[in-house]
């Protein structure tokens, strides 16, 4: 059976290679994409994407979203200076040939809102790997919109680690408000891949060389941004293993085998928005302290050979 | 020469005035009403808001908005605490006839967006007096939006007094994350109505009196609006005057006599989003402390004369 | 009758006043001072203490208290910003001779601490025109003192101005903690004079022509403080007028005439101390919009006459 | 060689065995013991003290301190909520027989300024178990102190667990102000105990059959606290297994023996002092995210044979 998908990012490496599988996997059909602000600016998010559509010939169409969070004018810490530190983050432009598509005129907001307000969307799962600004947006704009998505896949938050703060993953952290929000709309089936499973199922250099083998265009994009996101965690880091999570990607592949996630459980999750050293810090109760209503399955560990073959297999087309 | 102009309002009693004054002045054009959550529910304002402008005969559509504040599920203070030591806010349902005309199917954050993208926004003024959530909304979900707005005249804020807590008058208290928003968007000609102007404009009995001679549907139902306000600050405070501020209201009238502002200036203006006790204030900084660029004209004082003409000649029609 | 007190402040040149005029009035009895880090850093507010009580000739003992606010580590705007725009916060040292007087050993904390759990305290107004740190700390320390201080004159706050944001004054917004903590604390008999009063009752320079004819050095000092702090204003801003607000002064002269002040209220009063653009805001509510138990005696409006005549009277000794 | 040492505490079942092993080991010289508001309130965390005290037959000050939070009025969640839900911290008394001994009429604050600003402190170990409010305020009080405290061990916080918040550990949340103050004083050599070190030692019913041999009075109440703590534990949880963290204890064992912690490191720790649903959490920046120069040496792991053997030494006395 096909899995119809719209993807809502904030293309980087991960992303590109999430796009990949979801455009060619043969059991997946990638209705959309949207894109937002995050991991670099909206235009860029919005060019890259269409760069990589093209590259691997998917006619998908990209509408892009919001250009900032949902109340913050920027960064918690400025991009550049964030950037400075967290080479993962500064792919401005991917290496693809521009790009000959073009994006839609309508917004993401108003698309997610059409679509899933319309009868086509009642079998749509909404894939979301950057902040979640275009969700909340809808959501806020759209009361009824809650109850008509589907299925919703989150790549985001960390239960026991973070990438941009001691305990805060970026796209959480980029938009909390968003995250929040999205969080306690009342959307009824919500997964949540945090850091602890996309770095539970990191790729290695030897994925890499088979997908070289495979050779399609997917196959060898996808490698070549691996390579490159070892090459950078490599040069920050002298212990660093030579392996990489693809974290955007890891919520794709679990669409097509849900034993990518070997562990979760579902509990309260709330992201907290205005801690002075934890903000955007996801909350999973996993102890139940609180009393709070909302709920998602959170995934705590992943399969990296499980991974790694539903790649392969999507590259394969 | 006539002004076109879109009202976004929460519809009670004194919304309830301003849309009659904007849909019966010869100068004015009324091109739609956007509702939104705020004194009652999204539903009782899009309600409230379709039984005046039947009661009217105005044939102007009606797009229904944002059903919570833009990050805040509920009110800083619950809905039903607060009304009940502000009798100001119980109206959940305007006393006119049931309505006969409906609302438009598309949400007023999509009409928003689509009116000022397209041509016929370069002249409309976009006049708000309610929660500012679904322009918030708007300017998030199409960054393009803010340089296509000509003009903005925004019913909130108090600078030297509010209407919920010492400092937070409730427009944006209610949402002040939307307001804040809406204030460092980048709109280029931005006027605030605020409690000091609307208060220095109050409506009497003899005003009353004055609107039921003309006996149109519009003056009379506004006549018993009003009195309506009278009686319930009369029986909340003893020493309260025999007189109401209709503050929605006042932002039409400028529009028409800009000299029902008497008193304004240029300013930096902000609103509180974080404060224990201070969230929802609007800070005027007249002294210049900040070199924050937000700027708007800020009215400190009205001609409640000037103001009861204006409506006079509206509700004449 | 005489009354006895304690001063506890920041001592820049209008604490100076403040003290001129506690040690020198026939009615007061300064019992001791206590320093605090506030306008100038501790080891400066205790030696310009020093300075000014050796000066008068007064052998008034000095406590030296904290040296930064109650949980802040540092300004909420750092020091040096603060005072490249506040011309009258940088008086770093009196233009005195240097003290041959000493501080006490015993911390300001302690010194509180002993002198209200002992008997003698029973009788000694307490006048606090810094930041409330010491006595937030001896509040905090000793449970039971906020019974057994019989009376409290605060100089902080403003009501309806501020003087380092558009909304907050000096000594609450250093330390919005320990003004907080200060006013919940309980104590009994407790008055706020604002910016309000002081700004009410300022002086001018035929005031310091009539201190300089008194001839006494308290007369002359004052009388040269004055002036700067006029001079000062004057350069800062071309239409200011040739007269200054001595705060700290306008709470000794209210303790020897009552009349100072003309026009107070008890109300609940409170400072934020979270607010993103509020910080130390006091809230003074005078609409009973809380239930707060915290109240307050507030001054809102002073006599600069009655003011002038107090200062002459303690300057001629 | 004896180290000595004072413990500053707010005694429940815990403190009570940390105050019999400090006074009994041979290897301690306890100084005195502080008492702060806590698990309990004030009066009787003084009282419980003076009770172990009397019942091992130790002739040591008690010096009772602050009786609320360095800011905040209250808990984050009200004590009897909390309780409610959290059986640990029921025991508001003790079961010992009543306390012939009185506290010092001197407070903990002062006591603490005294004695580290005196020459004896140089060599007094600063052991603190409960809320770091006592020592928050003589930091305070006195900007001399932090220099003059030669060793400070905290049971405080928690790095991937909490016990009364998803995140947070009860001593750091009761007052996460005083906590982050304390430790952002600049004290040199500051270790801390969290509740991953304290949960790795806890104590059976072997140890406490142990302690019945041992027999003697500390022994005997060391073994009925830790029994009542595992009952109570078992009752809450059906899962629960039959042991229990005594935390305070594991500072004072780590005393004697440092291999009682097994895994330790020093890095830049700090307390949310903030975040709405992370306040009080503690943040161990393990992988230098931030600048921040707090640091101090976090115990990650601990070893509960030979945290049984310290304190089955002690109770032999």
């Amino acid at each position: 059976m096909t899995t119809r998908l719209i993807l809502d990012c904030d293309t980087g490496t991960d992303d590109a290679v999430a796009i990949m599988a979801a455009a060619g996997h043969p059991e997946l059909d990638l209705v959309a994409v949207t894109t937002v602000n995050g991991n670099v600016p909206l235009e860029n998010t919005t060019d890259n994407t269409l760069r990589v559509l093209d590259h691997v010939g998917a006619d998908v169409p990209v509408y892009p979203g919001a250009a900032r969070p949902l109340i913050r004018p920027d960064f918690p810490i400025p991009r550049e200076v964030l950037n400075a530190d967290s080479p993962e983050f500064q792919v401005l432009q991917l290496d693809l040939p521009e790009a000959t598509s073009t994006a839609q005129q309508t917004g993401a907001v108003q698309f997610l809102i059409d679509t899933y307000l319309g009868d086509e969307g009642a079998d749509i799962v909404l894939v979301a790997t950057g902040p979640l600004t275009n969700l909340a947006l809808a959501l806020g704009a759209e009361p009824r919109l809650a109850a008509r998505i589907p299925r919703l896949v989150i790549m985001g938050g960390g239960h026991r680690m973070g990438n941009v703060t001691p305990t805060a993953e970026f796209n959480f952290w980029v938009d909390p408000e968003a995250a929040e929000a999205v969080l306690t709309a009342g959307i009824r089936d919500v997964t949540i891949v945090p850091l602890d499973a996309t770095h539970a199922a990191e790729l290695t250099l030897a994925d890499c060389d088979r997908f070289d083998a495979i050779g399609t265009p997917a196959a060898l994009a996808s490698s070549a941004f691996v390579r490159h996101r070892i090459d950078t965690a490599l040069r920050g880091d002298a212990e660093a293993a030579a392996s990489t999570a693809v974290h955007d990607a890891v919520c794709v592949a679990y669409l097509v085998d849900p034993e990518v996630v070997t562990r979760s459980g579902v509990h309260p999750v709330n992201v907290e928005t205005t801690g002075t050293r934890t903000l955007g810090e996801m909350i999973v109760d996993t102890r139940q302290w609180t009393t709070e209503p909302t709920t998602a399955r959170v995934a705590f560990d992943a399969d990296a050979a499980r991974f790694a073959d539903v790649l392969a297999d999507a590259f394969r087309g």
